[in-house]
């Protein structure tokens, strides 16, 4: 496992505490985190060794000529047409999957790393042309392995699904704080009313920003197609609000409350 | 206490359970109600005869001949604008006072009822101009003897601060589950994928329907505001991302994760 983060780290300690693999090697950048790791036993064999692991392997062509033919290679990013591309570029021999388990916390790294993250989780699988049905059946395993349920999807349809149900919701999380902290600058008792309704629907915004800059460099126009798509909604709603039309207007936050009772979150 | 929703109800069975007041009256329009608050001691007498309690009493002006001079009259609706102005034509020798208590459930009714459901929720008090000392003082005991946090602050400057807070994160929600739902209906598959952003981000619009609705129609200038500096927060965000322009992107992203991060939910 590459990358010893909450993702990396939470699947290795999986993988050792239920005993699933013969030996569970995992490679960080910082020396720091192959110490934690290894002390923490969420791994059995821990390096930032070049030649053991691979250092400073920022694109996957770096790692290409270390691994074995036949070797499953499988990422954990949140969105899949930009790395199923690069995978793509991987030595023949090699059997590359797009990956994209959908848990997560707002806390990142190692420290927030724990077994059972993957329980109930959906885990998209985005095979490549080439990707055989067995290493498909392999990545499944290891997703099922762990408590999540695998979903195979192609990574274009992936993209534009969590462009609406994950980064949209993450925008509106962040833009929702900043119109609340602009009325904060004026009057500061806002932030003792919120409660629940602030609460959770600004709970995203918190997430790591990093991680939501690289998603959103890499899902562009689905991320832009989803913002436009809520506008539409949204502008609609505001005009109803003006115009008093009470009826039309009950009708769709209605629909709305209905969808959204109908749907039941798995975790 | 008038109407045994969720809200009065739990109000009663506070008073009760605590053993707080001498007796503790419920008035309802049903009479399935009437029963179910006085076989669930929710209160000691339970009504809807509108001669012991108000029957039919819509509007302020017809509990008015009913009540003690001295009597503290207090709402606890959503907005505070309206209905304050409605309280001040109570007859003079009534104490009306304005009040908010910041918290609540996606179910109604008397059936959602509990023990506790004010705990450590703040409790906006709105006294009108004729309002005495000692009721505004009388309202806070009885807001922290069922464990409340006491707020007093204009009518207005509630309305407007809740505008952003608790109305804007609903239609928001709303119109998440809107733009969800249009995509699902080309690809189901997107309620399978959808996870804890999208979970949290969208709860508020499974909220009673009709209560927003008085919500919305007695909030109306505020909403739209609210609505509007929303929108500007969200094409900023949207037009960094379209030019790809991430250090002022990150910038944006990183002061709402913090502003976040500080504020801290009461309950």
């Amino acid at each position: 496992v590459i990358g010893l983060g909450l993702m990396g780290a939470s699947l290795c300690m999986d993988l050792k505490q239920k005993q699933l693999c013969r030996e569970v090697r995992g490679v960080a950048r910082r020396t720091q985190t192959v110490l934690d790791a290894f002390f923490a036993e969420a791994v059995d064999l821990a390096t930032n060794d070049p030649h053991t692991g691979v250092l400073g392997a920022d694109t996957l062509g770096d790692i290409g000529p270390y691994l074995w033919p036949g070797t499953l290679v499988m990422d954990m990013g949140s969105t899949k047409t930009e790395i199923c591309a690069a995978l793509a570029q991987l030595p023949e021999a090699v059997q590359p999957i797009g990956g994209h388990p959908m848990c997560g916390k707002e806390t990142a790294g190692f420290e927030a790393a724990e077994c059972g993250l993957y329980r109930n989780a959906t885990w998209v699988l985005s095979p490549l042309a080439r990707t055989a049905p067995e290493s498909v059946a392999l990545a499944a395993e290891l997703v099922t392995a762990v408590e999540a349920r695998p979903v195979v999807l192609e990574a274009a349809r992936h993209d534009r699904l969590v462009a609406s149900i994950s980064h949209l919701p993450y925008l509106l999380a962040s833009a929702l704080t900043a119109a609340v902290a602009e009325v904060g600058v004026d009057d500061p008792q806002i932030w003792e009313l919120a409660a629940g309704g602030f609460r959770d629907t600004s709970r995203v915004a918190a997430s790591d920003t990093q991680m939501f800059l690289d998603i959103l460099a890499t899902n562009r126009p689905a991320v832009l197609a989803a913002i436009d798509r809520f506008d539409r909604h949204l502008d609609q709603l505001r005009s109803l609000v003006e115009r008093s039309a009470e009826p039309e207007l009950r009708q769709h936050l209605a629909a709305s409350r209905q969808a959204r009772s109908r749907w039941k979150p798995r975790q």
